[in-house]
């Protein structure tokens, strides 16, 4: 007897339209009361005036409600990201956990934890930092990942300060920053570093709230931290590998040292799913449940030597620049748009760069 | 003794930057009585309102001036298309040919042509079609390109309708359109259905007023049309290959059938410059002297099934989004930035697809 | 014994939050079931894929569901109009109507009707045009508004067309666009001009689908239409002076002849509120209950002779740019920023300029 | 004897469109000479990549060539001034300065000023604030004005950071912020506290580097800066009245308390050009020259106690919502929309109000 980890991925019509969802739980395909996590990209801007987070969220937990107990919908991670640029797809990934007669022959292995929420003081803190840390080493247990290196994603959904909660919290002194956007990254960089301290990639104790956001060198190369206004606490879901689970899917990852970073994708992707010519072929892809990856604009205001224009852009955040961009590069690759790009990687990968996991069919 | 063509790739810190074209003239690398065009990727947001585009062209001409005879910078083909989402790097082709003693061997051959200016009234319409058209064959004929097929890419800087524009002609009765943002797709839609007439992709007579961006089926597999507010004639650029001209370089082509299609942009790439792994190794990528490129949304308002949101971003064009994310796509291939992909494919390859052309050493 | 018309307006945090509207129904001071419509000035793009509308409708369904039966709440029109530019800030207006002890003294009478839901064929056609028409007379009546003169503000929220419903109603051919934008003023266009017939101010055999937001001569000057992604019908709130009401509420309007015209809305302010130093006082902006009011960008390009960029700019819609300015203008005559401003203005007064109501205590 | 200011207020096509002021001169109605400012009104967005100020600028330096020797150039204030939202309409204030035989009679009196070239390390610096303080009295002393309170306007374009020059000068550590757009803020807080300082609203020794941009509750009332790419100095140019001076202009100006202070508006057009009925009339809007104002948001995310959202807004800059929204105001009461309203008022007046000023003819 093992658990095993189920990946449905579904298109979202809009950011309220669940039906999608509904139908495979009414066809008997999947259990509502199995669901541990669900990822929705969205189509709003991804940045702090997007209501289609909130919207999505508010029409899962509806949903959610018609098929199990009200308790139980608060501890299902529900992360939203925001951002369709480019060809991205709107679209949902539900992850359910089911127990099984078959011995466990290692596999994807799951788990989620939900820090309490945090004040508006806390966010992009240390403070934040740890509870995150907290949080993962939660999950991992759970989830019986004991060692590091078989985590291959973290995905974390956390929250950021508006004029309205800075002003909440006793004004602009006693708050990481007073922009609401800088309190994303801020939100998102925190989140990271939490991560790359329970994953041994970098000494808690080397960590301040200075370099928060500031020290690019210092990363995770398995985080995915997005930040939303519709949630005051840290939503943790934790992917690896674990010879306590069964099934046929498996996870693995790569780092993408920059945005163009072709050669990386393309190895990860002919390791686990066979030899590639130019892109995957429709059998290649189907095996494909989901691509998850970062995307964001180099602080050098360079790839590869020569300049972008993402930072300086008034009119685009930055963030939708790159995640539009970086789905570009893995469209082609894979052949598939319903992609999660997320933005903003602070501490999330190498400046410029980012991790990207896939879950596949063995 | 033939005719050679040459290239130069080169970075734009700002629109006004032209001192790394002064510095090849002042080196003695490109004689500026020599250059037939200036292709620059500068960054706008490549709609009506993007005046880098004819700052660019103001900056190019005081330079040229510096140069050249007056008279001579008139018939200077200078293209700007606006746009760097994403990683693009703002940057300028410079093309240029030159007589030498070498034999004709068959390599790139390029020649320009100008209409005369269009009055607001035929923009996007037939008359410019069949103006079009002349100066095509025109430049074919310069160029000694005798095949339709030997043409590999035509290159097209057309005019757009302001509101100032369409008062002038006598206001919203006499002209195709009254949104500028429309004009700019039916006065590109023009121009390329000229270039496919002049190529035989299209029979002339089964043309008219009211297919023009609006019968997706019909288009050129050649054409790249960019709209701009800051002429009223259409500047066009021919290449191609011919037997008359000499020298290292060559051109070929494309058609992407979708903006994910890396598997046809992968075979270009494989054919001319031999076996990639993933991406070009910078050797290879030393070679490819231009990446020229059409990028846009589909207007089924899907990619391979799966719905985008482009078409419903009331924030950001389409174009813009379409241009960041086939260069993130081509940019993985490639490991270049500096890309020339251009926006707004109406009859430029088939519907959500376009032509992506590479000029090469060989 | 005469029905009242009770008018509150209440700030909201986000498209979510009810709670002010919540607090009143807890505190005894509105009555659920009284309500007969709610507006929301809610803080998205008011264009195409803006999903703050149907997030707020969402929420008010929530909130409602809890205090009516089901049934009921179809009936109440809940009108999101989205857009919150320059200083502008989110708000409800909640309509009820109650019946008092009171003798009939003439008073602001409200009454609303919705439409069966259109096909996308129908939407910006004559036969949306008729459908409204239809529904303002079943206000009317219900409202015991017997003239024409005496219907001061009709609000009406109507479907859009998005890529999807173009695709599912079978393609380009057979509806009245294909740009998602262009059908929002499309929709908003039939319903004034089926206002417009309705209240004598055209004949409506002079009407065609041709005319729609093409001849911008013919207007209504009491009509305001959003259009929005929430849904297919068009629901129609009538409101005006009707002898069989009571109450202290009253409601008049005005138009403004263009964009500017501070000298019209501050006439209209003086007639209802006393004599002005160019702001009104605290005390008789309290007087104020609601302010509505449309704006658009002059097709001509112009404003009094100069010339305005609102139709030439590609990074924010015109509606956004109309809607900030008029407000700003409101904002400084009435000393209020909750203002329900709502933009794209076809056949909704002038060319450029467009009806302004306000509800007051006499 | 005595010096005479003229001010001329002329349409712009496009921000290339010099010809107003071409026609102007060569009709003998200005001398190029006489000129020593130019304000421009440009169509961008205001931004960090707004580069319709440069084009303006470079577009003027060209005209300007063609009528006053080289080195005269560089002493003529050019400042330009993205952003003409809502129906703002693009224009160029000149400001010319004539010997006249009349007597000295008191009069509008102007004169400007240029920094030295800062580095990337001083902008947003005390360093500016300095450099700044230094020209204003430079310009003052040539303006033989003596007393602070005689000055009313002090208009400065100052210095941004980009990418670019953060990288050249050394990195992030030793510049001000990373941001491009905090840098326009911190370099527009800087000027305006140099201002200050030197008409005495402050105590230049109580200034530091830390509440540049960051302490709302200083500010100068007479202070209006625009940071551009175009350029690595200060601009100054002072604007008051003084008893050397002769000729019919006068200015005066009012600081608006908030966005919506219509009634100081109100007061300083009454008091100058005579009693309001709502808007100016057509015979005293003709008196005004030029108007000239700044616009922001709020920091504290409220006007008058009520929430706005221009802060959280990742779509559109603040600035440009502020700049549209106050120009709505602005043109209401003045009957014009050619206003110089400039965004981003760091310092300028109280926080989410500014100063406004007009020059008009007694």
């Amino acid at each position: 007897m093992a658990r095993e980890t189920r990946v449905h991925r579904i298109a979202m019509a809009s950011p309220d339209d669940v039906s999608g969802i509904t139908a495979l739980i009414d066809a008997g395909d999947l259990k509502a009361s199995s669901i541990i996590a669900i990822l929705g990209k969205t189509e709003g801007n991804g940045c702090v005036n997007d209501f289609t987070r909130g919207y999505a969220t508010q029409s899962l937990r509806m949903m959610l409600g018609r098929h199990v107990p009200a308790d139980d919908i608060d501890r299902i991670c529900l992360i939203m990201s925001g951002g369709t640029e480019g060809a991205i797809s709107p679209h949902w990934i539900v992850i359910s956990v089911v127990e099984t007669d078959a011995a466990p022959t290692g596999a994807l292995a799951t788990a989620q934890a939900i820090t309490r929420p945090l004040t508006p003081t806390e966010i992009g803190t240390m403070a934040q930092v740890d509870l995150v840390a907290d949080a993962v080493r939660s999950a991992m247990a759970q989830a019986s990942i004991s060692a590091a290196d078989d985590v291959h994603f973290v995905q974390i959904k956390c929250p950021l300060l508006t004029a309205e909660r800075i002003e909440e919290a006793g004004g602009a002194d006693i708050v990481s920053t007073t922009s609401t956007l800088k309190s994303m990254g801020l939100s998102r960089g925190a989140s990271a570093l939490g991560i790359a301290a329970t994953l041994g990639e970098v000494d808690r104790d080397a960590l301040s709230d200075a370099m928060i956001s500031t020290d690019v060198s210092v990363y995770s190369s398995r985080a995915s931290c997005s930040s939303g206004i519709e949630l005051m606490a840290c939503e943790v879901l934790v992917m690896g590998m674990s010879d306590a689970w069964s099934g046929p899917l498996a996870i693995d990852h790569v780092v993408m040292a920059d945005g163009i970073d072709l050669k990386s994708v393309h190895e990860l992707l002919a390791q686990n799913l066979g030899p590639i010519e130019g892109q995957l072929t429709p059998v290649q892809s189907q095996r494909l449940l989901a691509v998850l990856a970062k995307a964001e604009a180099s602080q050098s205001g360079h790839v590869r030597g020569r300049r972008h224009t993402m930072l300086d852009d008034s009119d685009i955040s930055s963030t939708r620049h790159a995640r539009g961009f970086v789905a570009g590069l893995l469209a082609g690759a894979t052949g598939l748009t319903d992609l999660f790009v997320s933005g903003g990687a602070e501490h999330q990968g190498p400046d410029g760069g980012g991790p990207c996991a896939i879950i596949f069919e063995r």
